[in-house]
């Protein structure tokens, strides 16, 4: 063996060439130059609130698909049972690195109305975007209806659990603190179990009804397993980096657009955290295959609600400076129910065209709209 | 041409023979010599609240008909499009007048009353009317689901965005007068660009899905335009005139029998104000021919939604003493979300019995008798 | 005829033989045993709250277990349709008779809990524990989607007449407790007509849809008529008995454990109440018989809502020390809403498998949790 070869060998090894594909292929990919504008803005303007808000706010968005192309190229090496586990924990890494930096601030109005806001964004805006788009293109859609059904039947039980305990109380007296952090503690272990199970049951029990789904996921070229754990490492640091910037200035910036912390959380940082697994579904629509898309937006919606809401609970214990409770404020209640109501409703039917698309992006209007006028009383 | 030929010519133009035929027919038409009683009576006895409050409930329920029929007629002329937008809009002229009386008079509780009993109305009372007559004489009826399915699909989203604010808002403080009027004035100019887009939807990108209902429902013979655009506006004029004396009595007439404002527009003036089209829905109903029946039920309900809502919020600037919001009180949001819920569940099954009819309009009378028993606080 | 043959035909007219072989085959039948236990306990420890409370619990069990069977056994030997009723009837009887002494001793927030919480656990608990368990043994299990359909819209109709009431009540002020007591009674008697026509339609018009499940049941071998007679006089007299004494150590005993009077009735009382059925609807998910179990867990839930409910407020007219209303605490109104839209939406499907039966069950266990931790205030 000669040197140039191992020249070759360890170019081959470290080959940098599928990342800068990916990085000329998608035009959003630009947007990544904005990561040290923001650390730099950061350090000289840290006043500026509005702009490193911006800045941290459109830095996150590539950084968000560049850390699902690198889960999944993992996700595609390591098999199908660890592979399925990782996709189904990492899916939703970004809302959990961005509500972790709310955490840790103590911005607890913003992160449960991120979790809330997940739920509503993926139901709502990406089921119904999805029916847009793919409806322009496609004069009626048909998808599978049981697969579907099941997956909304996940969801409407999954939310059922998160809310159900905010709803009971908002009906009957505000009980005192200490009740409301052990009703959340003991809802959290209940939730993470289901969480197990659900993994269990989708990559274990009964893993062809979700086979196909996952399988078309892959459709682009997978990375090779040293690339995508160096770049998942740096990514999630620098994710983290720009949520901490995000979550220090996004109270002076929203006051500025008149914006409430929910709100904030509820549109912006679910829309930003999801904005790369929107592209795959909304490109799915385009192709006609609505099966992918329902898929990702119930499924992504069920992990926030098993998954990511227990988790952050959990993690307040360790990062918050005190523990955090999933007591929603009632309208995030009225939302999160609604929403996922409509979407089991909407998607049992398997059909779909671009009016039943028109219709949840302005239920998601409604919402938005009430949300900016009418703020939650701060917590 | 001689002298004759012209009189005939004329005659054939105005010719009245379709409407004394129809009036002939329909047995309800004998309701129409109310309409000058009341007038006289409304000059001569101004005191007479009951009597003028149900002489004038009374002669509006023809007008409706006859309305309903002048419609028809002239949709069928003018081409699909232009017939079915025709249709559309002026299906709910009944309701649409009525309000606009009431907006006038600034009485905002029977304006709210009647589109939430609208929709309530419709989606209980018509379909469970229906269910329950189709029943009585087919042992299972079936029906299609697909479209009942779509049709059920449009309501639920049009329904949640007009009541979503309201949900939202009772559920957290009560907000100042001017964000509600912002907020309602937001919600209706989203609920007629949904208006909008639905036409467009119906009309003319997926004009097959409905075109069935469209043909079946002009079973009966179609008057020549001329009558039928006289008639309209005649009518029209006797219908804004019956409402005003409505408007007038119902509130003293309302003490008399102990009903509230609320209760009036939610029972009288939706029953009243849909009964022409209830006519058509049973008697489809009864030719097993539930598709029809489910069509205009649905239907109807959205268009109350969608159109008369908002179209009424728009009024309130123009002829109100002041602008209306959107705001509903909690009793009628619950039973607006709760109607259209169970309306979507039923019709997306596609098959029916006289017991879900029965059902169906239990859920209407625990509504009515709760509302009865039970005002909302005066607004 | 000689003596010989009329000592053998007594013999068989009050052959003992098939009630002890149904307490021999059954297991639980040695709970029988703790019936005199308990009375005797009564008598000697009238304190000893907890035993006794504990003791009632255990042997009211195995009591509903053969008041079912001497119902069945009745309701075999005299005919479709009398039997039909017999069934339909005393299906509950166990709730019933429980609830009755619970109306004597004017514990009212533990009726209503017991009539919410029997819903709650029919729907959730008996329909999650029945996919669970038959998912454990069969990977896809799929049911008539037509009869759970009519099942699910009929129980959801009846649960939201019986609820709608209180929701609306909620939203709004609270009103006079004459009011309150005028719109129980009415919803009473709509209920009962409603009651009445649902078994006209169960068992006469529309019996075919139903046959299947009715004559699955009666798999056992039927007792003859005079035996069942008795045993049903002496078991009902029996578990009235051992009701008395459950309601009379409850309230202490419940303090012992931490459990609010609601929380008994919703949980323990339904559980106990409906064990019977339970065992039933169990059995056969394992045997791949969803419909039978789908049939038993909806049909049990809709009987409580208008049969059960309703004839307690006429009753607690006779023997309670004041009228009782049908108004529920807004917690119970939440948790039977979405309890019974939980249990439409995901028996229309058609499809179970095991994780559904999981999630079915954590709902339950979130309503459970949260009405340990945080009762509603006391009535």
């Amino acid at each position: 063996m000669n040197a140039a070869d191992t020249v070759t060998q360890s170019r081959r090894r470290w080959n940098l060439d599928p990342l800068v594909q990916e990085l000329r292929r998608n035009p959003m990919s630009w947007l990544l130059a904005l990561v040290p504008v923001a650390l730099i803005a950061a350090k000289l303007v840290p006043a500026a609130h509005t702009l490193l808000f911006v800045l941290s706010v459109l830095a996150i968005v590539p950084l968000a698909a560049l850390l699902g192309h690198a889960t999944e190229s993992i996700a595609e090496k390591t098999g199908d049972s660890v592979g399925g586990l990782l996709n189904a924990t990492l899916g939703n890494l970004t809302e959990l690195v961005i509500a972790a930096a709310a955490l840790r601030a103590g911005e607890y109005a913003l992160v449960k109305g991120s979790i809330a806001g997940a739920i509503v964004t993926n139901t709502l805006f990406m089921l119904g975007a999805s029916f847009f788009l793919g409806g322009l293109k496609h004069h009626i859609q048909e998808y599978n209806r049981a697969t579907a059904r099941l997956n909304a039947a996940l969801l409407f039980l999954a939310t059922i659990a998160l809310v159900s305990p905010s709803a009971i109380a908002k009906a009957d007296l505000v009980p005192g603190a200490a009740v409301t952090q052990k009703l959340s503690l003991a809802l959290a272990v209940l939730l993470i179990v289901g969480y197990g199970l659900s993994l269990l049951f989708s990559l274990k029990t009964h893993r062809e009804i979700f086979a196909g789904a996952e399988h078309a996921r892959g459709s682009e070229p997978a990375w090779p397993v040293g690339l995508a754990l160096v770049t998942l490492a740096v990514v999630t640091v620098l994710v983290a980096l720009m949520s901490e910037i995000f979550v220090e200035s996004v109270q002076k910036a929203a006051e500025t657009f008149g914006m409430s912390q929910a709100f904030v959380g509820f549109i912006v940082v679910a829309l930003v955290g999801g904005a790369a697994e929107m592209a795959v579904a909304f490109s799915a629509a385009r192709k006609d295959r609505l099966d992918l898309s329902v898929g990702i937006a119930l499924g992504s919606a069920c992990q926030i609600a098993l998954f990511v809401a227990p988790v952050l609970v959990l993690l307040s214990y360790v990062i918050g400076p005190a523990p955090m409770d999933l007591q929603f404020w009632p309208g995030a209640v009225v939302m999160v129910f609604v929403a996922t109501l409509v979407a089991a409703f909407i998607t049992s039917g398997g059909r779909s065209a671009w009016f039943v698309g028109v219709l949840l992006l302005f239920v998601y209007a409604v919402f938005a709209i009430t949300l900016y006028l009418w703020p939650p009383p701060a917590q």
